[in-house]
């Protein structure tokens, strides 16, 4: 396809075209695990008007399943004692998980990493579909998801995985650079937040943390979704709770490219949004100022967001840093994975556009 | 005043009367600055159905002025010099401070610290009243508000000052105890967060640094509001951004009272809020993510904070600690300072159920 | 005791009288517990002339076994399950721990916090005298130790407990304020450093913790070695790694005390030092940069650290902030709490006098 | 030179050659600022046999301008007004900048960013050689300086600089890479510390602030050194205050290097040391304890720390982490730059030999 066919197919996942809705009825999901993501994901859910949250699940009677019942969310625990523990800590409760999966289409599973497994036999026996989190193995799934690169792979499968955030944050800015203007080489050294606002224990104090196996997960994870890219990854973890800030360096096989060009490309992108040091918005920090002054929910920022003035082609090196919201950039993909596996929309386009306006995410 | 009848004086600061509605015209509001206090004064007025947002002020073209567009906020800057930057820039603006002050009753001055008394001067030429914040001193208006203790003094005066963020958070616990049980004497250490989350410069980092005149302004600045009462304070700053903690150590006059009575008083209270280290809410950090659960705007939290398992009365010695949102506390407090000042309202538990209302601050 | 017979009971702390030397053989000391407290204890032992280190425990072939081995101190581990360990690794290593406690008169326990318990059985079977650290109860010695106050009490007990860093900080100060003015009431507020320096696993980020068990352990940890002192607590933990700061609120009961007075007592203590910040010492981060300026080994403190400009007496109040670095104040205590146990010096003044010549600190 | 021949030259780097001591007179050495660099600098003058500190200088009578009087060296001002100042403060000093100037043969320029140009003029005048650091412009002394790449051409020199704590890392690592293996490209992201340990301003608390001018300055400083390396850099700054650490990417040109011959090649290079996750050092603040435990002063790290286990090639791809002690790692580099300069020996690895071991500095 020539570039510039290819740009006027990337335009329309911004979703300029208007197809025939797709005449469905709701799809009853079921979040399983209600900690920073299932919390999100579940909000998301009652914010669309083809989906309908029949439950969440909560282990414990925490601060976090009183949210639930406070935002008339039904929660479910995991068996008969939990039940009788909640009740008695006046967590109201409806049931548990076995109940919970015979009322649902899909279940998207928020549980801790590492569980799904388990989980994944339960959802077998129930008959339900299931998308897991970038905490698994791909392996899970034996596929994994992104709204801009394959959505269209997700229709009416049985399993998926939405990959991480920093995954999803660089397959959001380097799909676009491949289609475009294709990618011989990446590199991106990840400076990943310690841990979240919320989180209790944290990571090393006044220390930088190098992850050792190098090259790092996060690039093999890149390529669970786009296979025939060249990337590879470092990563270390810093004492902050707010973002994950990538510095990236790419090779770009067409010669010619300017800066410029780069950006329009990303301009034209959903989920992409950019920022300049010289409006004032030098850190992390204050990106996610930006998040709460548009009144965003929890202060979120579900977009990748490029730094204008922090991003330069040089001969045919092009480099830029970016900035990934760890808790929120993965809902809206979780989203879109449940409205292509559901067949409730089958252009990824509108989807996305779908997604996005219910959640506030725009340009 | 028996003990008795004084609980039910206080317990229409939570608002159960309904008092006739005040007839009156909207007052004519401009927030002079732009920045963390102003631009959140600025929406809470825009909340007020007695109450018009007439302008904001900015000095400079920075993304804090994209903003007030954005919101639909009409702009101000200083002078014509500064006017033309702003249209160089492409940002909307209606003129500058001496056109805004001939359309308003009353400004609310949110300028950086120390500029008040130049200010003062052009509202006094302009006739308009004002409202100064913290950071200037008490002489400057030679009155300071708190909503709790002061409303009634406030009435239809020219000049008010509405106390910072931790005078604030003190007043709001101390004012409540002192009338039921007496004060004998107060002490707190306030932990400070080192800088708001926007900031670009910090505190040092990995360090404490105290406050070395002791003891610290903070008690003297209770005064300005509560002048009998008999408190000192000490603080330092630490490296974090979302609020400051105060340790607190109270002598109670009255004997027998009991932690259950200091919990039960202040449960009575608006603007103050409850939280519990059963329920996992442990850390300041975690409290903040209370605030963006309940979809607070800027995930703001503008009550006083208290930890119920963290407040303990050993004979006549009160221990607790509570955390104040050094960003949103004084809020509703500017919100009822004007509703005092331009007499929109004559009860002050009627304002302050009605700021709390419109701004979902809910018990 | 008259004030002046006080005074100069307790210049003689600071050691000018010059008693006849104890003819003693070097007391043989083990450390059990190689971390942060460990290491150092054992590098204090060496520097003695009355002290010989035998050995040093590790339960694991980690980098600070390695260190030991470098330092030349002979290492033994707990059982021959991990002799060969270490073997394997490249560690070199003498035998295991019950070999160590033949050899020895006194063992100071350093291990983790809750297994001195377990740990004392194995030195009343060998028949040796111990010292545990202040992560244990009180009950488990049935005496606690600080130098300036109970340095008498411990002359050939079989078992003591050094208090932890917090406690020996505020005795050192206490004390002799407590001797030469009375103290009516102490109150401190304890910010507490989250995590040590190479602790990789660290506190909330961002955050700042209380302690809601009030009033907290510290205050009636100070009592276990000054039972007759009126002091309460209340502590906060914040994501810095270098000091304890302590704000701390003091009732003389003698009249008429000036800050000078104070500060001229704490002048004449040994292991008390002041900073001032108006020679730019403002932070704790500052405070260590001295310790490493003065070429410590390690950076370490032991002194208690006053700031000279952050201490004022108003009426009978006295309030001054102090810094504590965790991990080496205990240090000259467990030297002197050795010296003491084993009968090597009747004299506290000459102990400390001399552990702190050996150890480099000095006014 | 084949592969063989190049690793024996290189090993002399790591000094095995006696050659004939070059009889010299002590250089004369003033030190000019007395910062973090300049204290450093100025006490390992006075570790060096063929070198003497005749002066530093303070422009204020501060709190380091007392450690000067403390260590023993001989302390000047900038002028007259201030030596009046130093003296009211009971601060010794010697005289002025321009008396210092008339009794050394070379001055170390350790006065903050910027101010190089204004002394190269005082300097000139004087007659004195000078080296500047890193924050000074290549430009002013027309030739940068790294002990292992261009001592020789120091010889007889009148300026020098020394480049950042930063480019001083890279080429120590870089260097031999290249001179063995040859590297096609090299890509660099820095994670930079916040501020220095005592610095009482830090950078933004909790967040990440990238370096938005990209390619950054860094790679363009290492060229100032080896013109001929094509390498490019990216960097963020941390709230951390201990080391800066680089995530490295770098080409080998040579085909079948494996992860060992990279590690081998670095073993027999000083200055590099080891250390690895596997025995525990999984963070920049473990490294420090390292330095810390080896007894070094002010706990310095003046060597490029590489993770030995964080080190991979694949194919002809190097990944690999290291750690560099922003406040030490130039020091022996100015300490070889003086002895070059002055001629006080011809060989660079007798010299850096002899440096390293007046530091404490080994493998």
């Amino acid at each position: 396809m020539c570039a510039h066919a290819e740009l006027s197919a990337m335009r329309n996942l911004s979703g300029a075209r208007h197809l025939q809705m797709v005449e469905a009825m709701a799809a009853r999901v079921a979040v399983n695990g209600f900690g920073t993501i299932g919390k999100r994901v579940a909000r998301a859910v009652m914010l669309q008007d083809d989906m309908e949250l029949v439950g969440v699940t909560k282990t414990r009677p925490t601060y976090e399943a009183r949210i639930a019942n406070r935002e008339g969310m039904p929660l479910y625990t995991i068996d008969d004692k939990q039940l009788s523990l909640f009740e008695k800590e006046g967590v109201r409760v409806d049931g548990v998980l076995q109940d919970l999966l015979t009322k649902v289409d899909i279940v998207v599973d928020c549980s801790p990493n590492g569980i799904g497994e388990a989980n994944k036999k339960l959802y077998e026996e129930a008959g339900v579909k299931a998308i897991f989190q970038g905490g698994e193995e791909h392996e899970l799934a034996g596929f994994s998801f992104n709204a801009f690169s394959s959505y269209d792979e997700a229709h009416d499968r049985k399993w998926a995985r939405v990959v991480s955030c920093n995954t999803t944050g660089l397959i959001r800015t380097l799909y676009p650079l491949d289609r475009m203007f294709k990618v011989d080489e990446a590199f991106a050294a990840i400076i990943r937040r310690g841990a979240d606002p919320a989180e209790s224990k944290g990571s090393a104090l006044n220390a930088v943390e190098p992850s050792l196996h190098v090259p790092t997960h996060h690039g093999v994870d890149v390529k669970t979704v786009l296979p025939w890219l060249n990337i590879s990854t470092m990563a270390v973890k810093v004492p902050t709770t707010n973002m994950h800030v990538h510095c990236i360096h790419v090779k770009l096989r067409k010669n010619g490219v300017k800066t410029s060009d780069v950006l329009s490309l990303w301009d034209q992108m959903p989920r992409i949004r950019f920022v300049s040091g010289k409006h004032g918005i030098k850190t992390s920090g204050q990106i996610m100022e930006i998040a709460r002054d548009l009144g965003r929910h929890s202060g979120d920022f579900a977009e990748t967001v490029i730094w204008e003035d922090g991003t330069h082609v040089d001969d045919n090196s092009l480099y830029f840093y970016q900035a990934v919201h760890q808790e929120s950039d993965v809902i809206p993909e979780n989203i879109d994975c449940i409205r292509s596996m559901m067949g409730l929309e089958k252009d990824a386009s509108r989807s996305i556009r779908k997604t996005d306006r219910s959640m506030g995410i725009s340009k």
